[in-house]
Order: C-alpha cells, then sequence, then structure tokens
C-alpha cells in the first residue's frame, strides 16, 4: 500500500509560506485518490443580514496553516491514516440562488463520484441543502446534527423558498432527513414566534440549546445528542454562528449567548464511533472576523470532522 | 382592545433596511400609548478611563436590528404582549457634569409620567444616579441589582461627586437604595483598598464576584440574587464591562476574568417574578467594540429586560 | 411662504445623539412637502467580489451626522432655500435581482412624483439600472456623468444581464442615455481587453481617466466633463471606489491609483449650473470602512449633489 | 559648552524597547536645562462629537520611536543643536472644564519658566486658549497660524463659553491674537451659517481653505501665509482634522478634502526664519486610527515644529 | 522601615495621563531598593508563525494603566507590603537569535542580583530558556508550570535548536527544570506526532489538557497541579495563548479551545502558598490584539504573579 | 506557437473563489515554459520595527484576485503577449540571517535559470541583496531604481551586516550596481545624520526625495529618473512604505509624507522602454494593512512591473 500525501512539511517550509491549501495539504490534482476532501463553497447570496461567506473558504485555508498532523485529542494522525486532500472550491451563480443550488448539487455530487467522504467549507447555509440532496441521494434519509444559533427551518423569505434561512425545512419536506434521529444544537436568541418551534418539530427536529447547555452543561448534551443520532447515517452541519460572538465575531447573524470554541470541539470528539457521511461548517464571514479568530475556529472545527472522518477509514 | 404596533416586518423590509429603532420598534411618537419604552443617555462626561460611551445608544439600536419578537427562553412575545416602544435619546449637556445629571433626572422623570417601565441605553454609568432619582421618586427606594466588573460605590474623583464610579454611593447617602437588598454581580478586578469593600457594605451592597461565579456556578449566584432582592421593587443597572473582555471588548474600564454573555442572560431571565421598576444597559463604547460583538451582547440585554417588563405588563 | 425644516439644532440636540436620518433632516413623513429627498436602497445582490454595501445608506447616515447647513465651498445654504429630506430606504429583494430591479424602478418613480430631485445612496451599482430607467422615463434620455473606477458598460456574467458591471450598457441599448453627452471619470486599473474601451464608447461615453486627471490636473478634466454634458439634462452617478482606497477603503472593488476627496469635491462643485435630473452615490460597503472615512466621505459627496439641487431650486 | 543629550541610541536599544517618550527624548528630569520641551496635555473634555483625545499624547509618543536625529528636509540636527525633553503630561481635571482651563494655563506658565520653548501635544482643541493666555502674557498678542479643517471661532455650545469649538473666538476677544496676523488653512466643510465667516474675520483671522489649496496650490498658501503673518511673533496651532481623513482617520471630526501630510510638512517647513513662540498638535484620538497612520503624522508633524524651534535657538 | 513607593496617584493624575510602566509604579532607577521587579524583553526572532511579541511589553504596560493597589481575590495590596519596580527592558539582539539569548540570560542574571523576585513580559517563548538558566542558577532544577496551547518542548525548526518552540526541552536537557515537578496546562489543538507526547514526558512534564478542564473543571486542574509542584521552587511561565483566541486574539499561534481569563486568573490564585522563584508571560502580539483584550488579560495576569510574590515577600 | 495561459476566467469561476495564485495566473509546474514569474520571498527576520512582512506573499496574492488581463494605461495585455506564472514562494530560514540570504540568492538564481524575468514580492528589504547578487551574475552591475522613504544604505545595525536597512550599501560594496546609474525615489523622513546622506552618494545614488516630488511634480521627476538610469539593465526594487501610511498602513516603517499611489503607479509606467532585468516589491506586512489597501496598492504595483516585463517580451 502506496503512503499517503500529508501536508507540505513545516520544518522544510514555514507555515506562513506556499500558496494556503486546507492545512497545507495536496490538491485533489496532485494525488492519485483520496479518501477524504475538503471542499469551498464560495457562495453568500442566500444570506438575509450580513454578506461576506462567500469569503469563508479561503479565510479558512488561510487560517488552517496552522494544523498539525496528529490529533491528540482524538488519539489519531488523520493525514496518515487516511488520504486527506483539498478539492478547491466548487463553483456557484452568484445571481441566481436557483441554479446555484443546482450546481452545488451537480458538483457534490461528482466530487462524491471521486471521494467517498467530503467536508465542505461554506458559504452561508442555503448550500447546506443541495449538499443534503447529493448525500441523501446515496445514503438515503440522514440523520442531521446541525450546530446553530438558529433553527434554519424558516418558510420563504421575501417570497424565495431557498436561502441561507431554510435548508433544513426543505430538506425536511423532501424527505432528505431521518425525521427521529435530526438534532439542533446551541440555538438560542429570540425567534419569530412560538410557531417556528412547532414547525421545527414537525419537520423531524429535537433541540439542544444553548440555554440547555449551560445550565446542564455539555456532558449531558452529548448524551442527548448521542442517544438522538443512534446509529442513523450522520450529516453534521455546523453553522459558526454556534459559537458565541466572542468566539466567531466573523459570521452574519451573531447571537450572544453561545457556546464557547472548547464547547463545541469536545462535542464533535464526543462523536466518534458514528456513522458520519457527509459535514459542513458554514457562515465565516472574514469581513467581520479580526486576527483569524473566526477562521482558527472553523480550520479546528473542520480538522476535527476530517479526524472523525479518518478513523472511520481506518476502521472501514 | 387594539392590538400593540410590533417591530418592522423583515418578511417586508429587510433588516438592514430603514432607520434604526431599538428592535426595529415603533418611535413613541407614532403610538398612542405605550407600556415599556426603551430610551437612550447618550452622554460619557462622567468617565475617567476611555470615553465613547456617548456613541452606545445608536450603536445598540444598529446591533438590535436582528432582534426577532419571540423570547423562547422565557417563552414571552414581548412585543404581542405589550406595546414596547422607542423613545429616542435624552439630551444631556456633555460639558457640565452637574447640568446633565439634572437634565437626565427631568427627561426621566417626564417620560415615567408618560411610560410606566422604562429601560435606558447608556452613555455612562454616571447616568444611573439621575435614573435612581426618578424611579425612587416614584416608588421609595429600591432594591439595587448591579451587574458590573465595579463597585461603583466610590467617592469623589478629582473632586467630582457624580461621575461613572460613584453613583452608587451616592444613590445610598440620597437614601433612593433599599441598604438590606441591593448586591452588585460580577465585580472582580483590584481595587483601591480593603476599605472599599467596607464602605460598599455599608452604603447597602452584597457582593457575588466574578470569582464566586467561576467557583460556585452560575445557579449559586442566581439564588444568592434571589434571596437578596425579595420581593422589594427592584432597579436593575447593568455595565455591559460585568461581561468578559472577550464578549464586550467595547468599553471603556475593562477587567479580565468576568462574565460570559450566556451567563449573563440566564441570570437576567432567572428574575422573572421580581417586581422591576427600572433598568439600565451602561457604558458600550463603540469605538472599541468589533464586529459589533458587544452591540449584540448588549441589545440581547435590553432585550431579556424588556420581555421581563412585559411579561409583567401581562400579569398586572 | 412656510420656512423650510431643516436639521435637528444641534446646540440643542448633540449631533452623536438621536436616530441619523441623512444630515439629521426631518423625514418625509414629518413635513408637508418636498423639494429634494435623500433616498437609500440598501440592495448589494449584484455584487461580484465583495459584498456589503446593502449596508452603505445606514452607514452614510450615521456618517453625515456631521454636516452643517451652510455650505461654503458653494455658497448655499442648501437646507434652507429648499426642502430637504430624508425618504428612508426603497425595499429591494435581496434573493432575485431581476425583481430588486423593477422594485426600486417602481418605488423610485413613485418617490418621483411626490419630490423632484432625489439623492440616492446605494447600494451597489445595480441600482444605477433602475434609476435611470425612472428619470428617463421624465426627461428623455440622460447625460450619465459617471464617476468610478470601473466603466460598468460590461456585459453578462454569469449569464446575468443585470449586476453591479452592467448598468451603463442596459441603459444604453435601453435608449436611457445620450449617447453625445455621457462620460465616465476617473476610471483605472485593468480591463477585460481593448474590447472593453471599444464597447464603451459605442455605448455613448468619452473617458476622462484618473490617470489623465494625474497628468493634466482637474481643472483641464473639468473642462472636458463640462464641455461634454454641455446642457443636457444631467444624471451624476457616483461610485464612491472612484476614490483611492486610501480615501475610500469601503468599497467592494477597490483599485489602487484613485482620486482623492478633495478632487471629487471639486470636481461636483464645478457642476453649478448644469441641470441635474438625479444622482447617486453607490458601492460604500461599511464592513470594510475604517473609522468612517468612506462614510464621511461620502456624506460629503451627498451634501454637495443636495447642494447643487438646492441651488437649482433657488433658481427655477 | 556641555553636549545636549539625545535620543536613546537606537543602534543599542532597539526601538520597540523602552518606555516611549517622545523621539525617545530623556525627560525633563533627567537633564539639567532644556531649550526645548514637548508636552502632552491628555484632556478631551470640551469634545462635541468623538471623544478620545486624552490618549493623544502617548499615542503620538509610541508613533514617535521612529523619528531619527536629522531632518534632511531642513537640514537641521535638532537634537544636536538644542536640548529638547520630554516634560511629560499636564494634568487637567476631566470633570470641570473651568478648572481644566486654569489647570493647563498655569501649568503652561510654570513650564514656560523652565524651557523656552514649548511644542503640546493635545488633547482636544479646548486646550489652545489656556496655551494661548500663556503665550500672550509673555509675548503680547500673538499671529496665530491655525490648520485646522475647522474654523474654531465658533461661540458657546450647550451654554459653554469655553469648548474645542471656540478656542480663536475666546482667544480674540481675550486680546491674545494679532487681528492683522492671524490666519486659517485648510478649513472646509459645511458650516453654521455664512454669518460665521464674517464673525471670523471680524476676529483677525484670513483663511486659506482647502479649497485655495487644491485650486492654487501649495506654494501659493505658503506665500499667503508667510505675507500674513510677516514677522510677528507666531503660535501654530494645528488640528490633526487639517488632514484628510485618509491621511488622519484617528480624530474627532473628521471632514473629506483635506490635505495630504506630505502638503502639510510642507508648509510648515516654508516656516523657517518666522518667529515662533508656541505650537501644538491636537485632535489625535487613537481609538479611531489604524496602523498609527495618525500617530505616525502627527509625530512627524510634531518633530517639524521641533527642527523650526530647534533652528530659531541656534540663530538666537 | 521606609513606606514603599507605590503606583502614581490616580485621583492627582489620571491614568491615562503620564508615562505607562507597568501598573504606573515607579521605575527602578527611581527608588532606593526593590522586593520585585517587572521587566520587558521585547524580542521575537524565535517566532514560526506570526511574529510582533516584540512590542508585547509596551502593550502591556498600556494596558495596565487600569490596574488598582488592593487585590480583592488575594486580599493583599502587593504595592504595600513589597516595593514593586518596573525595570525597563532587556535588550536583546533582534539578528542573532543566539547572542540574544546570552544577551537575556545575562541581564536577567544582573537583575536578579539587584532584585530578588522579577515577573517578565515577552517577547516570544524564547526567553523563557535564558531566564531558567539565570532562575536555575540560582535555585537548582525548579519546577516549570508551563500555561501554554502548546508543549513547547519541540527539537531543531530549521536546524535552530533554540526557538519559540523549544525552550523547555532545552531547559530539560541542561537540567534546568525539575523532572517531577513540572507541569503543562492548557494545551490542546494538533501536534507532529505522538511521539511528542512521550517526548515530553520524557523532557519531565505532565500535562492537564485544556480538555481535561472542559471535561473535569478547574478545581480538578489545581488539585492535579498543586499535587505535582508539591513544594519544589517554582517557575511559572505563561503563554498567552493558553486563553483561548477570543480572549487574547494578540498572539501568535492561537489555537481555538482555550481557557477563558477566568479559568487563568483563578489558577493562579491557587498558587498562594507555593515558593514561587520567577515567573514571565509571553507571546502578547498586539498587532493582532483589539481593543487591548490581550493586553489586559495579561497586565491582569501580571499583577496576579506581583501578588503571589509580594504575598511572599510579607511571609518571608 | 502556442498560446499563453492566462488567468483563472473570471466569468466562469467568481474572482472569490478557488486558491489564490497571483492574478490567478497559472503555477510554473502547470505549464511548460514561462516567459515571467512571480515569486514570494516570505521572510522578514531583517526587520528592525515591526515584523510581519513574511505574510506579504500571500497576502498579495489574495489582493490581486480582482486584476484583469487588459492593462490600459500601458496598452498592453501581459498575460496574452507573454506567458506569466506564478512560481510560488522561495524558503528561507527565518532564524538564520546569513543562511536565509544565501538560500534566497541560491533559489533566485535557479529560478532565472528557467524563468529570464522574475518579479518578488517580499518580504523585508532584506531580500534585495541576494536578489541582486542573482541579477548582477547575470548581468553585472546594474542600474538600481529604488523607490522607498528610506535609503536602506546604512551600515550594520547590532552588529549585524545585512537588514532590511542595508542591502544597497552591501550591493554597492559588492560591486552589484551602477554607481553612475542608481537612484532613490521617495525618500522622506528624518535621517541620523548628514553623513548618511554623504554615504549614499558615494555607494552610487542620487536622490528623488519626496518632497522633490511635491514641490516640483511627478513629470519633473520622471525626467531625472529616466536621464539617471539611461539605457542601463534597470533593476526596480520598491519598498512599499514610499507610499504614504494612507495609502500603505501595512508596513514596517512607516513615514508621513510620502507618494500616493496613483503617483508611484504614474512612474512605473514612464519606464516603458528601459531595459529591466529584475525588480521586487517589498514590506508589505499584513497585520497593519485594513481592507486591503496596502494589498491592493502592491498588487497594481506588480502589475505594472509584470506588464512592463511583458511589452519587453514582446520587443524582444
Amino acid at each position: 500500500m502506496t503512503e499517503n500525501v500529508g501536508p507540505i512539511d513545516s520544518s522544510a517550509v514555514p507555515r506562513y509560506a506556499g500558496i494556503a491549501t486546507f492545512a497545507r495539504l495536496p490538491r485533489i490534482e496532485d494525488v492519485p485518490r483520496a479518501d477524504i476532501a475538503v471542499v469551498g463553497v464560495p457562495f453568500d447570496s442566500g444570506v438575509s443580514f450580513r454578506p461576506g461567506a462567500r469569503f469563508g473558504p479561503s479565510h479558512v485555508r488561510e487560517a488552517s496553516r496552522l494544523l498539525r498532523p496528529y490529533n491528540p485529542a482524538q488519539d489519531v494522525s488523520p493525514f496518515a491514516i487516511a488520504q486527506v486532500v483539498d478539492a478547491g472550491d466548487i463553483v456557484a451563480n452568484p445571481f441566481d440562488l436557483g441554479e446555484a443550488v443546482t450546481d452545488i448539487e451537480r458538483a457534490a455530487t461528482a466530487l462524491g463520484e471521486k471521494v467517498q467522504r467530503i467536508v465542505t467549507i461554506g458559504g452561508d447555509h442555503t448550500i447546506a441543502l443541495p449538499l443534503l440532496r447529493a448525500v441523501a441521494a446515496k445514503h438515503g434519509p440522514v440523520a442531521v446534527l446541525h450546530f446553530d444559533a438558529h433553527l434554519d427551518t424558516w418558510d420563504t423569505y421575501f417570497g424565495a423558498p431557498i436561502t441561507h434561512g431554510t435548508p433544513f425545512r426543505r430538506a425536511s419536506e423532501e424527505g432528505l432527513i431521518d425525521l427521529e434521529a435530526s438534532c439542533h444544537v446551541g440555538t438560542r436568541g429570540p425567534l419569530y414566534s412560538k410557531q417556528d418551534l412547532e414547525d421545527d418539530t414537525r419537520l423531524g427536529f429535537s433541540i439542544v440549546t444553548s440555554e440547555y447547555i449551560e445550565e446542564h452543561g455539555v456532558a449531558a448534551a452529548i448524551e442527548r445528542v448521542r442517544n438522538r443520532i443512534d446509529d442513523r447515517p450522520l450529516y453534521i452541519s455546523i453553522d459558526i454562528d454556534v459559537l458565541d460572538p466572542a468566539h466567531a465575531p466573523g459570521t452574519g447573524t451573531p447571537e450572544a449567548g453561545g457556546m464557547t470554541s472548547r464547547e463545541l470541539l469536545r462535542m464533535l470528539r464526543a462523536l466518534g464511533g458514528h456513522r458520519i457521511v457527509g459535514a459542513d461548517v458554514v457562515e465565516v464571514a472574514p469581513a467581520y472576523d479580526h486576527a483569524q479568530v473566526t477562521g482558527v475556529a472553523a480550520s479546528h472545527v473542520v480538522y476535527e470532522l476530517v479526524t472523525l472522518l479518518a478513523a472511520q477509514v481506518a476502521r472501514e
């Protein structure tokens, strides 16, 4: 068996040198095959407040220069046990939401034929819909574990059925998600009405709010989440605004009272053993970031997801 | 009974459009009556270190564009069950501290005749004195629940008896506060001398320090606070620097080791049932803010206060 | 004749107090009639690079708090000789470019029926097309004086015929502009090909490049511009990126080597006597601004435009 | 004759090391005598818009670490031919404008007894009044050469006769300035009314506007200024907002269309030969600065003033 | 016994006035003797990613202006019970790592002859090696309590044996540290390989990771630490990146998932009673800081260390 | 003849998508041959004040995403008439100045064997020495046209002969530069002594100061420069701090009173016809940049240099 190609050696090429791929990994074109791909979707035309997540992929890549190859928290060397690559960016028409969603689904499907496991960096949360379509086409309805300050199960906005506030409603309506196993984590802040919560339940989600975590702690939250998703195929969708604005200022619809990055990383690490079929990290809006605080958090989140997938590769 | 006028409908007018009133609520001039008013006091001439809180009200209003009408944490739709308005800004002479304090007291009293419940956005903490004068004139001595990194019971500074470091000493001396029921929460950082603490006790305050919260947790802090204030008429004064600088960089006298915004929101939500007669949120200094992190935190704090008051309206 | 209602008196209400209308002028709802309206179009879905101009109108309004009522450079007191108002924001669907363009045209036409002279604050440059449609419907083809780093006469982009790079091509094709009298000022930076310039000429524009101004000076540029527009009805469209990034960092497609704000203001003041039928100031993207540098420049530009229109009101 | 003590040797102690005195010069306590003193007045309670100039002196000192000892533009080594010192900061009561003005006058007078030539770093422009009082007490009425975006000859504001908008009106009324020889340079932006200009003339000032410089050039401006001040004792007062916001974002009342720092430095260098009796550089508000752009400009301006004074010392 | 000279009285000289020494304490030259010195080492040539810590000492000093003389969390008035001074900066050659390390060791040794207890402000972590050499020369091998996101026991980097990633490996090899009593706290994020951990153990460290603190809480962490260091002479080395980037954006190699400043301060306060022989706070890189968030945290950390040492002085 | 491979088509892949090579050009590995290479040297260990230029190459690449393929100011389509590539970054040891200089010379020489014309993005100005060595080895002594605020002909600093303040002294001493044809442009600000200027002349430079440009204009400066360099082989070295801090805040040793980016671009365009044998653009320090103002300026400067070289390719 040939050895996997890892990141550029930082003792030969300093971390600030060279072109930024995710974690300085090889580009997909540069290796013969890949187990796991990190891909960007620079798209933010579905945003209702602060735009800018179109610059998310390049920002997270720049912030990922510091990632090293061994993950002690999971005791896994992801780039050694799996071939991980940077698959570049999926192109989506910024001027036509409908066409963009089609573009993304098609490209994600095509990439999925080449690489079994994909972690996507957004872009705004709109992209979760076409990504889920591509995943569900392969795996059937999936448990969605959704970290976010918001439910994202709202209905139309300005008459648009598909925006960054609606992906999980559409996904539920389209039968893409497992109604018994999906879950929001970290929601908080005001809603439009109590009806939002009722709709959300009907659409297949239970909720572990940020308030719940504050009162009961992360361990309790982990248990609820793991019980909920059980052994279903799992899609993890992480809106970086699940973090408190202190930990993720660079995002479009910040809400006070969120999770710390330490809590989020812990929750992710607790998912070892679950069968992950896809994941995304979205809503990093660099124009509002400072000193890469948000970018570093997002790059670590992607790294934990890649590590989970690599451990899965090793297990399979 | 006529229906209350709520915020501008965000599905008709995007949240980034239109002039920023608090939470996009109607201005006081635009509705016939109001139950609750949010009012600004753009004043910072009582500041001893970084000035700039004069821009606090406009900053918090801009940051409040994202607030939606249903508060799931309290299960209350504040703008539906009460008429909430933005009463604009109280004008205070920036060049004469004494006159400014008089201006503010007079204006707060006048507004209090029109609207029973007021949440004030500062401005620096100096404004708590005239606000307490207006409140005590109506309700007698009140329990003051004071969230702050600092005691604000210092005496004169540069010979000035009224500054942002002294409102609660003056208020205590003037008999405005209930000496058995007042409390600081979140204080931390160095003081001038141990005498500061002795004076503070004599002036009527018990203290739940930030260190106490770190060691004993928020639930214990809530219990201490609720026992202390009991059933007295309650005035809540929140210096945004009670939050750690990570959560509120945009303030004038930051101290490391503070509360998270999640903890502060939880403590406020625990006050449902207490009889609140007034509240303020002060010391937001936008020139030091980034990506509205402080502004968003402050706007959520105001929102929780408004929700508590709205629930009170509904109960009465 | 009744006196015009001017800005809020800054000796009674400090400039940092109160809700920010443009120059603290009355809202259109608050006065019986108006000669000149400043209106916002918070829309940026036509942007090809950095988005964020949707926050332009509120940012320019906040930055306009310092504007005083007498313009010594033009020796005009615009708010005294004309009733100037803030007409709020025109709502445009952020998720559907075509619909948004229709929305804006309709709203601009409706506003134009109430107020003869309008200065619009964008928003991205896409909005110039519906604004020109509204203006041309009233005045026929107009001379367009276009300050910009870019030509904005490109054709489709990602298949979209209407974006912020195409308004003047579309306008020319639709017969909205006077082919003998239109002019770009301040263009610079790379193009796609020489064909861009040939197309541009055919579409009715002559060009005073930024390089021309550097070599020949502003006086020469003014003369060329004034000769070109002559006595035609004039629409002035100002992309804030005509300024150098030093003077306008807060914009979406910055190009080095631009004009200073002093030069731009001088050129605008030289247009007294021309018959202005409309104007816009676009592409202020606040997330990239610092200390309101761009906002202040834009607010002064709007102020000069309003002054020109007020002088016109007085002349008529 | 003993040699003057110059700045700390940067080839022995790097420029980023050690405590920041102006240009790393000795403190006044550390040398037996001084010809020229740079002194700070950290005071901003006279500000009508953005406060923060109280941090001006420490900011300008930090930004002055790069200044080297030979000024090639004037061909003078100021620290060699004169003993230049940092005299620290003058303390002024932040809570009482009247007392502060008295404090500053007294301290400036006392310092003036020890050191013949003083350059003051503000602080807001209020401080020019007590500084002029101290200077005029010694030299009689002086020609004031005033670089500023604003006239600063306004009358009361909120009933306060002495603020940062009024120093030169008060100074003129008190007979401190030479009515035939004073001059504003760089004013621009809107005024309250035409009356402002008439008052200003009566108070003893002629005006070289920023527009004049744009149209006629710096050489013409220099000639006008030099003719105006002629051979009178000269006080130079420089509000950093005379620079365009691109060159000085860190200030309290920015106006578009200002001077470049290159133009300002040139004008100052042209004053060699005039008899300077004092100078100030005010209104640096660091909270609005970026990368010390404003601080560097201000430190260079102070350096040119010190060089002019040192040349004067050498001539005398 | 003469009284200790404390900080400048803030009721006579405002905190924003005057030159910034640490906590506005006297300089070492200004008092006859000192018990505790705070000294800077502005040096960052050992940095592998973001440089800039050379500006750390001046930044922390500026951010320390708010520190007051009584520490209520430890119930100690450090500046009253011990003479604390600012000893300025140690000069180190920025162009020669080896020479710089020698410079620092020599200067630290010399300072240690004058003052028994020293807290050093970096500078990058390279400086811990010469500081430990100076300490161990006096006290023999010491327990190192090392707060950091990283192990800093890596070997050569680009062939350089001494960089900011290697001080504790070199120190261990040189016999400077107590192999039974040293401990890292707060490490997290990816490593190069599992071997890093094995080497680290061999070099004498146990590890309390950030994940451990998240799961088991600060109290458990404190117990582990105190048991480990026991009664050995203790050197405390604090890389500010032990804090989460939310709490310390201004640093060179940020890792998500770190400690809060409240947790760090609590851990430090728990060390009362241990015998501290030296301490440093390093890796503050101001160019990446915002609103002094990192600077304030670091200044409070230094303050707690000084308080611990002062209490020690009082005990001895 | 095969066609050159140009930048990624921005109508197919948006400019914010994909990995950032300079101007989105192909990497050197991706094309069979190249006429012109843009290469980075991320190195800043020679810096005496603010470090951070090691991040310059990646920053300029990100800021170059907007560059389009036709340069109207020179009427050249550089990427069509020459094969231009991004050659990635040259690796240099950050911990050993001497070794780094050797590394850079060797790599530049190797690259020069593959590609005839190279534009280098720094990195600090130290790198000009090894670059000149590589160039002079091929072309003999060259005329150096040096745009900079500083002379960079200083001697040792902290005993180090090679730093960012000394490259042109060393180059002159080594016989790398043409003593009759070299020239500084844009120098300004204080020097150490008059001797600096005398040394500089002896080392082969004439000087067109920033003051000269202010007084005599750019056209005069161009004439002086062109006369000086005449027909010698020309190396152009551009320290971005030749621009005023308003135009280039993101640099390490800013000096007020610099050139505008428009002036610099004009001067470069005037060099068409001269025989350019190499060029660099250095000292972009992104941590001090804002909204890519400096990055955009630098990317345009590189673009003009590439255009000049492409025109040369076409001529040859």
